[in-house]
């Protein structure tokens, strides 16, 4: 069965014909994607990833399958809408001669990052000729450029982030541990309009300086630096935002390290427009605080794409030469962290725009003292 | 540097060490796992799962590693106490060349179900002539015997999810949507003393036909049959339980049915004791809905295994000769479906015992009429 065009020009349909182009185009004979952004993306369909094996098959020519447990198949046909031909199994039966027979004449094919090794192990058993490659650029070149209705969810968290953060540094800091404020966090994240939290990262005092810091029974004290970074969901669309605050004062020699960073940030937005590589955008980041004398502080990348997933493509990171485009989004993050003293880091989401950047959060960058 | 025996016998130590054994017992030169239940079970460290390479590398002899990006370091130090050696990388540098040096000379390898495609496919090049085999059955074998910290926390979210039950039931249905039903349960789930929520399946009318349904604007009327199949996560272990109620009164047919699904459950539970083959447990309730004539509307497996996974092994499932063994936990759910109409599930979390098995869901399985 062909992939039907959906009415509306960001339906599903339209992007599994456009991913059928784009593997004609780059030579792939067929891509096979396990439930995963990716498959919500092309087909709108966003089951749990199970055991069991889901494969979306798509070939080409624009032929496009469904692979379904038969207890998985009511919800697939609702969220498909006739735009994929379903493929139903019965438990017991097994799920990868099916797939092996459909891929028969295969040589190369693309697989989604997400399935399952004991799938991909299973599916290379069935075409043991044919070359497996990720499916992670094809999907991430057609996923990084967002669609009208995608940078609407997109602003949307963003804004409900910015909401969070404003009434997070109203809060009272001093005697509360780094675990109440991300549980608050949370708590904030969903009052403000996001469906659910996804993450909330607090480090106090020493734990600033841990990028990915767990939250934990850390006290906050007065001239303690405090990193909170956190996100939610909405609509499916992600927020990302960072903010570095300070309790009642600055730790000595803080204030210079927060406006390296600062100002690290701002180089990487201005380093944005079309057709800048990606890594030019950490480069430019890394040279302010290289030039500061804290390069070896630096100790990540300076951002990563947002979308359906909280990080995609494209990585703003030494040795990825994409070419940014109108309508690309993702994170500014620079950060230095100094381990046992302190650390800090300031992230917005930003889209390419036609001639340069926006940031999608409006939260002020300055730094604030909280109590 | 060799696993270090941890203080208490359910550390994560041991259990590296006993991963070890279970690799060289069954002839496996190495274990590779990504952010995953297995990494957790093994070595207490639950990173989220990212696109930058996080791998525990688990030697026969006792030797095990674990690859972190720099920035995660602090967060693996702190999870994994001493107990795996940490290798750490920077952003831009090549993980995986890495990983390809340390495994220079195996020739047989299992790998975690959840280690991403690209990560898999990129190992595969740094180690062209090792097979690759799943660590399913490896991690299987380990994790589905609990220890009684595991059990303790099994039994207190099954108690939640009962008690959720009781509350839901108890409240109005006609008029109400499955979303909104949906909602309701996530926050009793949390309110009875879950972390989280995990997921809510509310079918009602004909939805009760479709196992795996996503709540939808259904308005919930009289003689509708509502399947509820719900559980939250409590301190990282799950709950699982279904109960299916009519409102204000059963439609025509209904009762021999729902009576079919709960002697079929009760079946399988009377069939369980050690040495039992998992498949035999699944034969047992298959039978009793076959000898009601109803056997292609039963379209699933009886049951999964649960723990830090919501679907774990042991599956209950034709073709699974493994043996049951007392501390294996697992769900009990037969159901009958008829498309259009209505269907029926019953589902308990059960415990393998010395002589048997117990429920851990006490709520009560006969049919309730709600209003």
């Amino acid at each position: 069965m062909k992939a039907q065009p959906a009415e509306s020009s960001g339906g599903s349909s339209d992007r599994l014909l456009r991913a059928s182009s784009a593997l004609a185009d780059i030579g792939l004979d067929a891509l096979l994607l396990g439930p995963s952004a990716d498959l919500r993306y092309l087909t709108g369909y966003s089951p749990m990833p199970l055991e069991r094996l889901i494969l979306a098959v798509v070939f080409p020519e624009g032929e496009a399958h469904l692979i379904v447990p038969e207890l998985e198949s009511p919800g697939a046909e609702a969220a498909t809408a006739g735009s994929i031909e379903l493929i139903r199994w019965k438990d017991g039966a097994d799920p990868y001669e099916l797939v092996g027979k459909i891929l028969r004449k295969i040589s190369r094919v693309a697989v989604g990052d997400r399935l399952w090794t004991s799938h991909v192990l299973a599916l290379q058993r069935q075409i043991p000729s044919a070359e497996m490659v990720p499916a992670t650029e094809l999907m991430g070149g057609l996923r990084s450029i967002k669609d009208p209705d995608e940078l609407d969810a997109l602003d949307r968290a963003a804004r409900a982030a910015d909401r969070t953060f404003e009434l997070i540094r109203g809060q009272v800091f001093t005697g509360r541990t780094e675990r109440d404020l991300g549980a608050e966090l949370a708590r904030m994240l969903v009052e403000q309009g996001h469906d659910r939290a996804d993450f909330t990262i607090v480090g106090a005092g020493p734990n600033s300086a841990s990028p990915h810091h767990e939250p934990i029974s850390w006290r906050i004290a007065p001239y303690d630096v405090v990193v909170m970074d956190f996100g939610g969901e909405l609509e499916g669309y992600f927020s990302d935002i960072t903010r570095t605050v300070v309790v009642e004062d600055e730790p000595a020699g803080f204030r210079q390290m927060y406006e390296v960073v600062s100002a690290a940030q701002e180089a990487a937005f201005q380093a944005i427009k079309p057709g800048t590589r990606a890594q030019e955008v950490d480069r430019a980041a890394r040279a302010v605080i290289g030039e500061a004398g804290w390069a070896d502080g630096f100790v990540h990348r300076t951002g990563h794409g947002i979308g359906l997933e909280l990080h995609e493509a494209p990585y703003i990171v030494e040795g990825n030469g994409t070419p940014l485009a109108p309508g690309m989004t993702f994170s500014l993050e620079p950060g230095i962290y100094l381990p046992g003293r302190f650390g800090v880091r300031i992230e917005d989401i930003v889209v390419v725009t036609e001639d340069g950047a926006r940031r999608l959060n409006a939260s002020d960058r300055s730094l604030y003292v909280v109590h």
